[in-house]
């Protein structure tokens, strides 16, 4: 179960990248379990990974083939190679390796990312035996194909993708990005993959994906949980090559928003899915004395259990948000100038019940699907927005039974 | 439901204090939910509040009071008289005012708590017709209709006691507390009430309480939301009056270890029935390079949903643990030093599974009902131990139930 609407969109293809899969029969066999992504020569690739300290052995390896110009991405789902110390980084560079032989290229080409399972050592040789299939369907109509093989408790493929124009040329942005459970965001969260035909160099590109990043991925949280092998790579094939995006232009400013507003899809997308989710929560944070205040206050409401609950039980219980709120380090907080609505309904109002609210009333937004928690703090101009899922029964059921 | 022998402890009286009940039917009609506690003249009291800034009612008076030896403790389960605003103050300086008038005192030598649902009105009214019976019941024998009273989703009252002797001195200390969701330490958390017989003067006896605090109901976490109404008292009658216990003496070491150990036994007894619970949880983070640094990684597993909720499916997930440990924001961690045990099992070690680790052994450890993290970060000498429980269904039961 997810919430909202559940029809993939439209992929446009971006020239210069093909994707091709197929089943490697990882932890499961009734499909593909693996993606390779091919770039063209001219390629450049941005990335960010996550931060946390113990990062998966594909992440480690990958942070460092991003240094050399990568020609392929290699992804398999439902084994994270994560803890499992020496023998998981001579595993990934394996695969890595593989590829690169059969396209006659250099190991340090393959960037290799790896989501599922904690712990359990890489089987490389299933893998091996699967990167073939996987080559042969190389198309660049592969985006949907692609989307539903990285994902592990994901209930739907994710995926975005828009078309604009910069000075007459068409400009493409299409990615893809996979994760339910174990979200939190910390610099890069989850898997995505974005490729667009833009020429832009690769230090302009990071720019606009660390930007981008911070103002979607970074802005999410599931359980609070940062994964061990969240990464997000964006890779501009050039392939529009009438048009170089420069630094400090309008075509830079359109390209960056543009990004932006896929990362933000994307990022959605996993939060719709959510483990266990029923309802997609939006809190935003406005008239905070600085954004970092804004994004703290937001996250707090956002990961709080008891909030979450709440909202699971379409109660209108606005005292666990007043708690939260309340407990979010502001220093100095003014609790008799704060203002909080659900969706236009003002909830409280001077340190207390707004004395026009109505049970009735906030009953009618909660038992909605879509609900946003406008905190306002009365204490400066800063805005930011963090979305989050309710905590559900199912949430526990899917946690409870991942291994066993 | 509550991990662990139900066994009430024998709690032993304090001489100068009587504590009476009745029932106010402020929530339901069933069992008292009003308590009111008497001190003798020569008691001084010490105190710790929530630290959240949106804080209730009660413990902006209960504060304010504090300062004017107070002779009566006023406690309400079934309604927090929190997110209440004005009408709030005003309602609980009623209650104190009506006590107050009762025993012929003045209304500020009446500390009010309130704990219960956030946000609705309290129903002074029925507390003020409750009273007289609480009054007419005080006796020193009454502790544990006290700790019932004081329940609100607790399924099961909580108390210690302890006798010791101070240069020929019997000194008594008894408490209570009440705890079960909302639960995650902020300086003082839930509501616990101690007192003992010893002669200390309030400067010194706030000390112990600071330094008790810090090391029980400060390191405990059942779902990381800091409540609005968290309170702990501690009441001194100096009835012992043949021994002043007085700054740097032994004395005082022996007196404040016993209202630790007294403190740790309440805290607990509130993780044992941490709502939906069915597994206590101990973490303890050893060889760390600061106390603040062992802390802050036991706090990070002890709230992980992902943890929690492994220990739920009995599941000995040890990734989830690792990837907990990896986001606790410890500097330069060198991941191939840790080391991790599930009691005695050692299941990592070098950067990744054990090489002696057999899921047999860890799960033989993950069926029971008391479990410690043991982790090792390899960096100094600091230790802190946390205490947890697993995510259950009944959490999100109880807590999507709560008020509806």
């Amino acid at each position: 179960m997810a919430v909202g609407d559940s029809q993939f969109p439209v992929m446009h293809p971006v020239s210069g990248v093909q994707l091709g899969t197929a089943c490697a029969g990882i932890k499961q066999n009734e499909r593909d379990d693996l993606l390779v992504m091919k770039l063209s020569d001219k390629a450049v690739c941005a990335a960010l990974f996550t931060q946390n300290a113990f990062c998966a052995a594909p992440v480690l390896i990958a942070r460092k083939h991003l240094t050399t110009q990568p020609r392929w991405l290699l992804v398999n789902s439902g084994n994270a190679n994560a803890g499992t110390g020496k023998q998981g980084v001579k595993d990934a560079l394996q695969a890595c390796h593989f590829l690169a032989e059969k396209e006659g290229a250099s190991t340090e080409k393959v960037l290799p990312f790896s989501t599922g399972v904690i712990g359990e050592n890489l089987p490389v040789a299933k893998i091996e035996k699967a990167i073939p299939a996987a080559l042969v369907s190389l198309s660049a109509e592969n985006w949907e194909a692609a989307a539903n093989a990285i994902m592990t408790t994901d209930s739907r493929p994710k995926g975005a993708s828009q078309q604009f124009e910069l000075q007459g040329q068409k400009i493409t942005i299409t990615g893809i990005s996979k994760g339910s459970g174990m979200i939190h965001p910390n610099m890069a969260t989850m898997l995505a993959f974005i490729a667009t035909d833009a020429l832009i160099d690769q230090a302009l590109l990071q720019q606009c994906l660390k930007k981008a990043v911070d103002l979607s991925f970074n802005c999410i949280s599931v359980d609070g949980d940062t994964s061990t092998n969240d990464a997000c790579v964006l890779a501009a094939t050039g392939c529009v090559d009438q048009l170089e995006i420069k630094p400090e232009t309008r075509e830079l400013e359109l390209f960056s928003d543009a990004l932006t507003m896929i990362c933000k899809r994307l990022a959605e997308e996993i939060i719709r899915d959510g483990e266990g989710a029923t309802k997609l929560i939006r809190v935003f944070v406005e008239n905070a004395a600085s954004e970092a205040e804004a994004k703290q206050v937001a996250m707090v409401v956002a990961q709080s259990p008891l909030v979450k609950t709440a909202f699971f039980a379409a109660d209108p219980n606005w005292g666990r948000i007043l708690a939260a709120v309340g407990r979010a380090g502001v220093e100095q907080l003014n609790i008799d100038a704060l203002t909080i609505w659900l969706n236009d309904v003002c909830i409280v109002r001077d340190g207390g019940r707004a004395a026009d609210y109505s049970e009735a009333a906030g009953q009618a937004v909660m038992s909605q699907d879509e609900i946003t928690i406008r905190i306002d703090l009365a204490r400066g101009n800063c805005n930011q927005e963090v979305l989050s899922c309710d905590l559900s029964y199912d949430y526990v059921r899917i946690n409870a039974e991942y291994r066993t």
